[in-house]
């Protein structure tokens, strides 16, 4: 048992307020959350927080973790030049070896920056689950046909073979997006859903292009092609959904899909800014996530909080467009709950023991006049003092605790890059 | 004399070119630059930097710093109220004592986030004075009518008083903005300046509202009234530019003047995005600022620099609008000359050493396919493992060198807060 005592803690149950107390885990789960009682069992651990805050660690409900290896490789291109002359050609080179390289040092900069789980659509999905499991981090895989899986058979074996694979491992039926595949294939993935009761998730409306294509091939927008042929029936979602209109939103909310949003993305590779004020006001549910590292460029859930936040202010000219909490909770128990995880989307008794600690001490957090505003404004990723994720701290004060050092990470991926991009 | 070697340098003389070698100090300035000599002569220290990047430290070139202590204040409400309800009044309650505090704990931001020089209009510029001289940084005054300064007469009083006071203060005649001031006033300063061979700075067509009612007032934008009037006689510049036309930025090109952009602040307050693509491409003077904490909320030039690459993104809907480059070179060599640091823009022998050492091993730094991209797209301030200022280092591995604790700062600015705000 770990206790933290002398804490600020924002559990997010309801809302973003903060309370003092204590918090102790148990194995991998949350045992107590409150005031300091008066007699103390027995613990492992003890950490004074020193008024410092607990807080639901961040979830990336979007991303490609490996390809880290293309950070920063092509910059300031045009979308189509950047895709298919600086990744696709690279892509192809990828062996399952370099997948797992690559992911590991994605996996450090989700946990120094307060990330625990990813969802994650990428070829050899063995080698992201390796990664993910060695590093103590949650990964949950999203089916990628064009990606990993080639056909709907295919994805139903990942499925099977992935959903119950780790504790901290999870699928989802997804394929990459409605113009890299045809009509069959998306029904072939509906009729799967349908028979696992399974939400299905995909990359949607990120580029104006891509939508007004897909109305012209199907007289209607992605989404509303995808409703029309019982995609949604169990939930799911898409990533970006930059151009959706009214009934776009009007899909997800009455599927209860997820919007998860990438707006660091649609700002560098200039796709546009998502309708989050739009989406968080009519009720749809909002996530966020990063995207792959050669098109944003850093896997850091604080600066998608906050151009979640800035860009609503720019693209409705209007300071007070969304709260900047609103950005704190969809990083949080809206990316978990986006990617089913449930059992650690808020801190409560009983729920999984994956949490951070904020130095609320630090200048740049200096005064706490608004706690939640201050993350999402102020706050950065030099302000996570420590990861938890499944009870197990991962990264305390600079030093990470996952059986390899950073060093050993990027010895292994510099001669990989070298092969790769030479 | 301090000897870094192992280093990769970008010196920024020319371009953003990077050069193995080592970087000597000698007192306040860079004594050599080159590679490692046959012989050496003795060192006071010997740094192995190991690899990594050593460059110009950031000039923030547009700042209030003691308006930390209503940082998160008032977030997500529209200007106007903003302003006037949650600013204006409490700074009416400051004194010089208060200014003193929350200087210094603006100075704890600037100095880890790797930024040695700010360009900073307030309220008591003796204080502001004060604490940059303790705290080891470079500090240039604007002028501010309606601000420290009440009429062209104190102003030049506080430009004579400042000018010359310490190697590391500055002052530049200014007024806070066409819109809180008269044109007497400045005919005044322009008066002023022709007779001190002065550039002239003040806040310049930040909001629309702003900038259209100058036209309806003096039939002219307020660049354009400015020269009309001969204010820039002797060049200067103006903060934000936000509503700046093609004419207004032949202003700025033919009297050499700085457009200091602040776009954290114009996207936090939904001023909007500054033309940063043209300016760059007709050739106007560009730097970068962050304006005070109330309005970004962080005292950060990584952000900055990264939202003046992304935004101009979605300003064109152009992933290639303007190379990332070109904001590592504002946020360094254009606001220190945009500030009259001519002595500490670039690393060069005889220059004052105001330097950053950046940890290129970071793993969201890695691989380092293109430094000045990086620093720009997946930098941030947790890269910064050193901050020299005129040859001392004020800051190294997380430690503060600056003859003052964190705590102590801390300590200080939270009961004036209490008092301020409460």
């Amino acid at each position: 048992m770990i206790r933290f005592y002398n804490a600020n803690i924002m559990t997010m149950a309801e809302d973003c307020a903060v309370q003092r107390g204590e918090l102790w885990t148990d194995g991998d789960q949350i045992s107590y959350i409150g005031e300091t009682p008066a007699e103390l069992p027995a613990f492992e651990r003890e950490i004074d927080v020193r008024g410092n805050l607990l807080m639901p660690s961040f979830k990336n409900a979007h991303t490609h973790s490996a390809m880290t290896f293309l950070r920063s490789f092509a910059e300031d291109v045009p979308l189509q030049t950047w895709l298919f002359e600086k990744v696709f050609p690279y892509e192809d080179r990828l062996t399952a070896e370099d997948v797992y390289a690559f992911d590991r040092l994605a996996n450090l900069e989700y946990i120094a920056s307060g990330t625990t789980a990813f969802f994650d659509m990428y070829f050899y999905p063995d080698s992201t689950v390796q990664a993910a499991i060695e590093c103590g981090l949650r990964g949950v895989l999203c089916g990628s046909i064009n990606g990993s899986a080639k056909d709907v058979e295919r994805l139903n074996d990942q499925f099977q073979k992935f959903r119950k694979i780790h504790p901290r491992i999870g699928y989802r039926l997804g394929f990459h997006a409605e113009y890299t595949s045809d009509e069959s294939l998306h029904r072939g993935v509906a009729e799967l859903a349908h028979a696992e009761k399974q939400p299905v998730y995909t990359h949607i409306s990120e580029t104006k292009t891509e939508h007004e294509e897909c109305i012209a091939r199907h007289g209607a927008t992605p989404a509303q092609y995808f409703e029309s042929i019982g995609l949604w029936e169990y939930g799911g979602g898409g990533f970006h959904g930059v151009w959706f209109d009214e009934a776009d939103r009007a899909v997800y909310r009455r599927n209860g899909l997820w919007m998860v949003s990438c707006p660091a993305s649609n700002a560098k590779l200039a796709s546009g800014i998502a309708p989050l004020k739009e989406a968080l006001s009519e009720g749809v549910n909002v996530a966020l996530g990063t995207d792959g590292a050669a098109s944003i460029n850093a896997l850091d859930m604080f600066r998608e909080m906050y151009l979640g936040a800035v860009l609503q202010k720019l693209r409705h000219m209007d300071a007070a467009a969304i709260p900047a909490a609103a950005m704190l909770r969809a990083a949080t128990v809206g990316s978990a709950r986006a990617m089913g995880l449930h059992d650690c989307d808020i801190l409560a008794e009983g729920k999984q023991a994956d949490l951070i600690e904020i130095d609320l001490h630090a200048p740049n957090l200096q005064p706490t006049h608004h706690i939640p505003e201050s993350l999402v404004l102020n706050g950065d990723r030099s302000n996570v003092m420590l990861t938890m994720c499944a009870g197990k701290i991962l990264y305390e004060n600079g030093e990470y605790f996952i059986g390899v050092t950073p060093e050993e990470i990027l010895a292994d991926t510099a001669s990989r890059i070298d092969r790769l991009t030479g």
